[in-house]
């Protein structure tokens, strides 16, 4: 059933060690038929190295798992409470990648400060509140995860944005498709790296001037973009 | 004799270099029978290049060799010692990781930030104080540093903390497994690194909340566990 | 037509991510036939694993499309401008490898501290000033961007000093073959890289005495050169 | 003729870049025949790439060239000068490898803080005084560089301390053969690293206690040494 979207969920999370953003088992990604409400995810703590796309495990967007021997990961509550908040996102990546995850342990948002990341995002990688005791504890941390995410949102459109940080956890990122995902998280550890670097090179480094950030990121979005080649 | 402790000691063993934290021959990895009282554990210098797993050495809790041409690790009485001080580790791994050994160096532990550490270690990375004159010339080094870090978890659960760092020295760590220890080994290096980097963001960062904590650690370890596949 | 360019540029364009330069596909190389006017550029926003030497754009130096299927780089209008600027150049790279970068972020030229620097470049590697609204918005913003480093260019000779960081934004580099502009863009990564780190040892670090930068550029350039083999 | 030396260096040579030592062509391994007073050498600016060992240049501790086509690296009379101060040293490295680096362009030796270090140095790597402006320009620079190393292993013992930064150069290593000066190179380059990050951790850090240096240096070397295997 759904093999087709059980194979972009494993691709993609096959790239994740593969770009160096995963150590050990921290980390999956996802890919959601919007049409049917089923999306596939990675079987929790399952090794990158043994892992096969028929080990992907069908959630429906109300929580039930749908077909898989296996476990889905934990952190399915987070995906599914993004795919019913952020519409239009079709992918859903996590990770622990090491400068992005310094950046949401220190409970900053990723500044922006360069071109690199004007092409990926519309502003700087923003961090959530820190979660609550009663959300932590409720016996449904992973949903209120997705909450706290949300709530950040309120104000951003997620696909001018398409990452967080969760304070004192680590990255989220999203996109039309999970290989986009995958891609906007290369970015924003590269970003979170660059930025860490330049701020040791200048502590009180401003923020990327409104004109520059605005031509970098619709070179490359909406209608006036003129990077790469046409569809 | 006890072919599947050595294969399982010389598989450990090679991981090391291959999740990059070992440079040159620091470090090693032992794995315990402790029906038997004996565990294997690598050859002093030997190259991993040129490693087997016949060239794993046999020696038992009393020190004495039971088979092997080469000479132990050097290391072999720290281990000893921490088998027989925490009775229910079945491996440990001594690396030189850099991260994990710039903190030991300068004598400071890994401070517990965010989840990452969180899934791993109820608490910070612990450190050792430093060692005497008399515990580093008396004869017996390698068995004293054992002693510092049984001195160190007098009050710690080494299977909730499953990892130290011996000051001005380097991580030892451990597990119910060898193959766990090495796990734990790549967690600490993880930390170790992106503790220093959330430091340089924010030099007196605090702690991670102790709920969150809680939650992850449990989520993970005990009975309340949820992470992962049924065993 | 052209195919031995072509060659040449495609060649030069695998060994940017070969070389950990360049992350996604953040970056380009082109190849200059002066005689002819025309360079071999990458297609724009083609991932580099499935890049073929066919699909490389050809470009003369009025901005005309000679060949190709593909769109050029968006960046092309800053190669165009940089060639018909710098009349010996015969190749130009353009990367966003991440210690160069977070100098350009930052609004810092990379100082020259020691011989590695001054083998490849007879003095700091500047930094150009921040573009003027006017110029990122009239529509001719990558042009604009090679007028800012000619600008910045005016007493410098480019072979001298073969690389420019381009504030907020990221290097380029160049030589008489774009295999040479390559090997400059390892060059000034490294270099940037190191004086990161000279920075985080002596924060106020002066730059290398004038004496030394001569022999150690002149070692390598010029009449006097006595560096690698008889050509 | 001395197939076998030139073999020597040439493997030391390969490992360089193995090692992650080596960016672009910077750096040159040779091995001494003391008895014939000959030493083969790298090339001088060839790519490690197409290095073969038959490339390796004989040249004689008089600095006549005594085989090869091509040019000796343009180091060569730092390696001779070395081979003449240090009477049991029988193979030299020299390498611009970035940590090690950075400490040689900051003019600030590697401070000794833990046991990896202690393993290797019995000390702190030292850096030598500024070449002066007579020193660089006097037609015998390469020579000179020689020189200064010398100056600064006055009162020190070079097998006690087989390592040196040149002031805003980069690292020198040596050992009684080629292949443990590529040992020695690597664990420089190690505790440079560990030593920068150990320094922002704790900005003041005092130097390793003296019976601990003690301790592993003499694990390892002299008389009473214990690691490793029977030779």
């Amino acid at each position: 059933m759904l093999t087709e979207l059980k194979r972009e969920a494993y691709e993609a999370n096959l790239l994740l060690p593969k770009y160096g953003l995963i150590n050990l088992t921290f980390g999956n990604a996802s890919a959601l038929d919007r049409a049917r409400g089923i999306f596939a995810i990675k079987p929790s703590g399952v090794d990158y190295t043994v892992l096969k796309a028929k080990d992907m495990v069908l959630v429906d967007l109300e929580g039930k798992k749908i077909e898989g021997k296996l476990n889905p990961s934990s952190d399915t509550p987070t995906h599914r409470r993004l795919y019913l908040g952020f519409e239009k996102v079709g992918g859903i990546v996590h990770t622990h990648s090491s400068h992005a995850t310094s950046f949401a342990q220190a409970g900053r948002a990723v500044p922006i400060f360069g071109t690199t990341h004007a092409d990926y995002f519309y502003g700087e990688i923003p961090v959530t509140r820190k979660m609550t005791k009663q959300e932590i504890s409720n016996g449904a941390y992973e949903w209120e995860t997705g909450n706290v995410i949300l709530e950040r949102f309120k104000k951003l459109d997620p696909l001018d944005c398409p990452a967080v940080l969760v304070n004192r956890h680590a990255p989220f990122t999203w996109g039309l498709t999970v290989a986009k995902a995958v891609e906007v998280a290369v970015a924003a550890e590269c970003c979170a790296h660059m930025a860490l670097m330049s701020l040791q090179l200048v502590p009180k480094l401003g923020e990327i001037e409104p004109e520059l950030l605005n031509k970098h990121f619709k070179r490359k979005h909406g209608p006036g973009a003129y990077y790469g080649q046409k569809k």
